[in-house]
């Protein structure tokens, strides 16, 4: 297994990341990604995005980090996104309780707010920092707060702690641009904030994270995608809840055995898998875990993470949730604005419609002039929506909420020809953290043969593709080197010229950066135009000829294996 | 001139961007980007990179957005970042003062708060809104503030009203990461926040939003860049600092001339104007401004900004400035971290150096045990990097800053042989404003013709570069379209398919989105495997060979012109 500070430590010398604000003694879960790290991201960020926009045809959006309270109001983070938090008297700090309570039960995390404290004052935990006496556990909630604008005109703001609420809120959008059918998908790759008691483990946990998240908004009885009888033969390791170990099962099986609860939540698993994987995360040692019924949320359908086995052990890297039609109609229900999906039929039908019906002669007396519009919102709203039994309606008028209560209105079975019906769309998330998926692939790339150090990344990642070295810097050698350079720069090609030292010690930085291939220019591109290739691995050379160079860093962005440059050229 | 309501419908029509957060009424300052919008920003990224991570040799690096408070008391933003705002007595909604001033002076930006006062008194300004008195005006600052953990661990933080702080207080690493030579320049794309009492204007005033930006840390006496020879003679439209109108000169010539203060400012500017009209800004409607001496921030050497001419007037897209040493010097002071560059002599020099020399007789009764260490400390500090007759020094000792009164050490010059020396950077910012230069580039490609609306975007920024379509949904014309449009996908290349309604209701569809060409896949195809292509600004068709799409998708994306079409297949 990997050391993690083995890796920390290679990143921060290598320029991949390191701990931010350093210079002002640092803030715990902030970390910057210096010049490999940001081109690595980079090229995470691209692999995804091909995936999910151009293959998939999700469509990409980007929303501000900053939304006012209503989305979180409406989306439950502001009531339920919070942690149990105690305070030391005595020196005031802060801690999560579940930390506290660490080797006290096997999952802290899951206890309720008493359970805990119980569990706390039975072993009489103090403060780890001063032994002080510590508080009851109070919530805390995890949203960086700000104030949006000045004086009364102020609102309170929030930045968000994950990129979902931007798709859910622009559903109408989305729907509309995606040309007015079910599925249709949306992603979004950002940064999202959340404000951790204790950040730790590098960055697995961190206050300002990267997120790439797809929304996928689809029919609550059509849950299939079309690809996915080309993929249902691959293998992955799947840990059921439940049970104790993974075990190695087709997709298809997955769906057919019902592990897995619908065709497109099986396919979008699978993509993850793909994803993964060809990023350079080590099958074996890749599982997709499903949530235990008391983990998942109450709404959530089904919800499996990938875990990649780490040196820190077990770590969830991507989520990928059937989340039922819990979002969608959380801000239809708060907002008032109709995100359904019309599903449009071949030819209308007759229907037996559930409606609602103004009571116009209540509405009078009690809305006065606002009865006509009040009345026209409520024929609108879907009986669908309503909670059971409920007594009031609540509608928007001229920007306004109105409560309408239960003896203004009635619903009413009407029997109508209609051309399709409004459907509130069920929602699958895949949603990645790619500062872990970042960092699980340096962990399980980092190879160490005694002071040898060689990062063993895929060239689809890899921040330089190609090294590019003259033999000797004279003889013309290095203006051919710097030719080459340059040439393969203005290509949009990410490579790295060196000059300095031995040719040893020029490889052995390059192997640390994890670039798969580096290129001399020797004598004998003087006479014939080629250069040795040295792959990174196995350290063996071929000779290339210089002009194929373009097209091989192309390639070696595609995974391209040494096996197929020596076969290829 | 083409009239920004229009841009903005069509933008939000067809998906480029709109309003945030409409379902729950808006929130001023925000907007979303849409599937185009949000590919055309990443086009426009991803060619900003090109010129100065691969061009020019810039390290990319990604700092977080949120920061302690300590960055912005350094680098000032936390006194000065700031905008002088009234608020009204009566309905209590604040505006800024100088937007209540506009008419009443030419600049009233530039009034200090006396003079704005006088002024809004002179004319018995009153509130907007409701005519209410309004109060003196008050300096509000624009930066959102928020809380980093809970309790007394707990501290202030700020949303970054740049990106460019990241990259100052990461000046070491990016100093040893670039081989420990001067000029290194940083890169730095992402958001930043700022707290506007009143956007307006669309996008151009933004409360979130995006940022590339460079700085080129460069030794104060060497302000050159190797490649200026080979642009000198392309000429801008300058205006310089105290002109009335632009003039057409050689970058050269402003060099030469002293318009342009030094070689590396004036090499980029032209970069901008290069990176803004391959964009597809019109060069005749792009001019370079020079700040007048009392728009630059007093430690400014030079700034010049790049505006280009839209519906709403001039508008600032980029500013370049050379900003002397004042960041580095800045953080520095502040953090007491060694934050110079360590210039190596070719061979080693005796020079006559001023340095701190402590005097121990008075550090020890002073400060006792600490005293070895303030010594230490004492004689690391560069007298250069002293303000003139301060009056004693702030040194950090074991993480604790402590202030060395005068009578404790003394300036001495010593001769020395040395084999370098530290220099503090001087700093040349080029600063873009991603979503204005969007605008821009939506502005100056829009077009109408009646009712026809054409977005004449360049390959290069266009968010489809490809429409697909089979001139019938029949005799197989669909699959073959089908086909090349899941090929292309999978290559990378941004396309879209579209079969519904006329090839003439289809071409508008693209012509809107500003897709550059179209191919149509018809009963030709069927023969010889050639498809029609059609260039959106002429409507000439031309038959291409099927197997050469990638290879043109490519080129589209490299701004190629349908002349070069014509000649090249």
């Amino acid at each position: 297994m990997t050391d993690p500070s083995e890796v920390l430590s290679l990143a921060k010398r290598r320029g991949f990341l390191w701990p931010a604000y350093d210079i002002y003694g640092g803030l715990a879960g902030l970390y910057d990604y210096g010049p490999m790290g940001a081109e690595m991201k980079k090229n995470i960020e691209g692999y995804w995005r091909q995936l999910y926009v151009r293959q998939e045809g999700f469509l990409e959006i980007n929303c501000p980090m900053l939304a006012p309270k209503e989305v979180f109001e409406a989306s439950g983070h502001l009531k339920e996104f919070t942690d149990l938090v105690v305070q030391c008297t005595k020196c005031k700090l802060s801690f999560r309780a579940d930390h506290l309570a660490e080797g006290l039960h096997h999952h802290p995390s899951t206890l309720k707010r008493e359970e805990l404290w119980g569990l706390l004052v039975e072993h009489e935990v103090s403060c780890p920092e001063c032994k002080g006496e510590i508080t009851e556990p109070a919530s805390f909630n995890l949203m960086f707060k700000t104030a949006i604008g000045a004086g009364a005109a102020g609102r309170d703001g929030y930045m968000r702690p994950e990129t979902a609420q931007g798709m859910f809120v622009n559903f109408s959008a989305i729907f509309r641009l995606g040309r007015e059918k079910l599925p249709v998908g949306a992603v979004q790759i950002g940064k999202s904030m959340r404000n951790e008691i204790s950040p730790r483990q590098g960055v697995l946990r961190l206050r300002e994270f990267n997120m790439m998240e797809a929304e996928l908004f689809i029919h609550p009885d059509k849950k299939t995608w079309p690809r996915f009888r080309k993929i249902a033969n691959d293998k992955l390791l799947l840990l059921p809840g439940g049970c104790d170990c993974a075990v190695e099962m087709s997709i298809g099986d997955a769906v057919e055995k019902k592990v897995i609860k619908n065709e497109a939540l099986a396919y979008f698993i699978w993509l993850t898998w793909k994803f993964l994987t060809e990023l350079g995360i080590d099958g074996t040692r890749l599982r997709f875990r499903q949530h235990a019924k008391t983990e998942m949320a109450h709404y959530a359908v089904d919800c499996w993470d990938a875990e990649a086995l780490l040196g820190y052990g077990w770590v969830e890297l991507v989520g990928v949730a059937d989340r039922g039609c819990y979002d969608v109609s959380a801000h239809l229900t708060h907002s008032g604005a109709d995100l359904t999906a019309f599903e449009r039929f071949d030819e209308p039908k007759e229907m037996e419609l559930d409606t609602v019906k103004p009571i116009n002669s209540r509405l009078g007396p009690l809305f006065k002039g606002k009865a006509g519009k009040i009345a026209e919102a409520l024929s609108a709203v879907s009986p669908d929506q309503l909670p059971k039994g409920c007594s009031e309606i609540q509608v928007t008028v001229d920007g306004e909420k109105v409560n309408v209560p239960a003896d203004c209105w009635q619903v009413v079975r009407v029997r109508e020809r209609v051309s399709g019906v409004k459907v509130v769309p069920h929602v699958i998330e895949p949603s990645y953290g790619l500062d872990r998926i970042l960092y699980a692939v340096l962990d399980h790339a980092f190879h160490r043969e005694g002071e040898y150090t060689r990062l063993r990344l895929r060239g689809l990642v890899a921040p330089i593709k190609l090294g590019v070295f003259p033999l000797v810097s004279k003889d013309g050698l290095d203006r051919i080197a710097e030719e080459i350079f340059e040439e393969l720069s203005i290509l949009g090609v990410s490579t790295q010229f060196d000059d300095a030292g031995s040719i040893g010690r020029r490889y052995a930085r390059m192997d640390e950066i994890g670039t798969p291939y580096c290129l001399t220019v020797d004598y004998d591109t003087l006479k014939d135009g080629t250069v040795t290739l040295r792959d990174r691995d196995s350290s063996e050379q071929v000779r290339v000829n210089r002009k194929d160079l373009a097209s091989l860093a192309t390639r070696i962005a595609q995974n391209l294996s040494f096996e197929e440059v020596k076969r290829g050229i």
